[in-house]
């Protein structure tokens, strides 16, 4: 199997300064994430601290991000990380249907938004998955729910419909979902998730909805999830100076390495991530 | 005397950085430093992983960090700091003649290039000053020598020789001094500092010359000299994650903070100094 030097989950601002430095060290770079790049950026009004851009458009800043990596000919790819397993001298990336190696990583992901629902860490890997394309053929030929927390998640029901007897899809944003008719689109407001008798629930403000498996699908899961056994400190991955984790050969770097959430915060500290990678990969060689 | 909330001691990408944070946060913000802003980012042939500026000059870079501050009405005070004092719930800033005070410190220095010349440190206090400003009425009507290591530092000779009887300038650089026709400039390469029969010696591969007093002018002096009793580490300020240094209120970023040496990094440091600051004043004010 071919492997990376640096696999980089998340195409926000660290994510991109991270790929753009290694890169640039001569290493051969994996960026997973969306082609959207960030979200959050991309919908921010203006931006006025993200020095040498005054008083900036989030869509403008995002448009030069993505100009800087397009003329540096680095790609992204486009999948879904689910769990990245440290194997001692590398790493292996579950990336949708793919298994990936690389010899370091870089998390990049952000900072998971808002409070897990009431019953989803209790029910998670019983019934309650975060990876549809991972998880589908658990359901195959029966229900299935999603909580999609932006219209990214589309995709992943749209999958499910074509493996699963029948999916409601929960979006908790205000765009009208495009998805195959089969597809049911509910709009209650989601409160939580349980069960009863050896079915799921998703329950919500108007009334419960009895299915098979709950797939809640955020555009960050928690790095305690991702990385099993990643050093944490509350919601974020635990780091130093140099952004290294508490796993050798793992980088973490913007909003999921801690406050401040802000866009140049995000970015110095992915050139950090990147030139710390570079040295743990020269030095393993040297060995 | 009227009080800063947070002096910013350097205008490299660091400071600049901070400056714009702490500005937006209504903080009543004093910068320090060279109007030509960083001479090493100026002088930068190509940076290309500053995130959003692909493959760009140092000159033009550096333009867009001008006209944001600009934009944003943030003025630089041109003066030289040669120390800061740590005063309880304040500090006192000597700025060229003047002291300052300010609530928050932030140091955004940049590295000092170069180790100190051989004797430098011994003799500091004793016939070498690194502060012709501050210390020049000591030597009225005396002789002096200044080794400068930029052309900032031939206005620092150009005053020394309205109070000296006479005043040696030894640039370390290429480019022509522009000094009064009384001061004496000597190419010779200048090896250490010693002294004799009373007299300080500044010692060249060729010659000794024998002055009164030595001013070694660098754009930058070493973070413990600058801050007495702060924690360091080798030439770096020792910081945490958060920029807060060994002091309370004195934070630091960029270069100075420690490698690695880059645009983005330091500009990410500087946002994160900048909040740091604003949340520790903020608490003061809540005592």
């Amino acid at each position: 199997m071919e492997r990376y030097d640096i696999a980089i989950i998340g195409t926000g601002p660290a994510g991109l300064s991270a790929a753009i430095t290694a890169t640039i060290r001569n290493k051969k770079v994996l960026l997973l994430g969306s082609k959207q790049l960030s979200a959050k950026l991309s919908k921010a009004h203006e931006i006025q601290n993200y020095l040498g851009f005054p008083a900036v458009k989030g869509g403008d800043l995002a448009a030069a991000f993505r100009k800087h990596i397009e003329q540096m000919g680095i790609e992204i790819t486009e999948k879904r990380v689910s769990a990245v397993y440290a194997m001692g001298d590398f790493f292996s990336i579950q990336a949708g249907e793919d298994m990936i190696e690389a010899t370091a990583v870089i998390l990049a992901t952000g900072v998971v938004q808002g409070k897990p629902l009431p019953g989803e860490e209790d029910l998670l890997g019983r019934g309650v998955s975060y990876c549809a394309t991972c998880d589908a053929p658990l359901y195959r030929g029966k229900t299935a729910a999603v909580v999609g927390y932006s219209p990214r998640e589309e995709a992943e029901a749209a999958f499910l419909s074509e493996v699963c007897s029948k999916v409601l899809y929960f979006p908790t944003y205000k765009d009208e979902p495009t998805l195959p008719v089969s597809v049911q689109v509910i709009r209650d407001k989601v409160t939580g998730i349980g069960q009863e008798n050896g079915k799921r629930l998703v329950k919500t403000e108007k009334q419960d909805y009895a299915v098979d498996g709950v797939f809640v699908l955020r555009d960050a899961v928690s790095p305690g999830q991702l990385v099993p056994g990643l050093g944490v400190d509350g919601s974020h991955v635990a780091v130093n100076r140099k952004m290294e984790t508490s796993i050798p050969g793992c980088f973490a770097c913007g909003d999921i390495a801690g406050a401040p959430y802000q866009y140049i915060k995000a970015a110095g500290e992915g050139n950090v991530a990147a030139l710390s990678a570079v040295s743990y990969i020269d030095q393993l060689k040297r060995r």
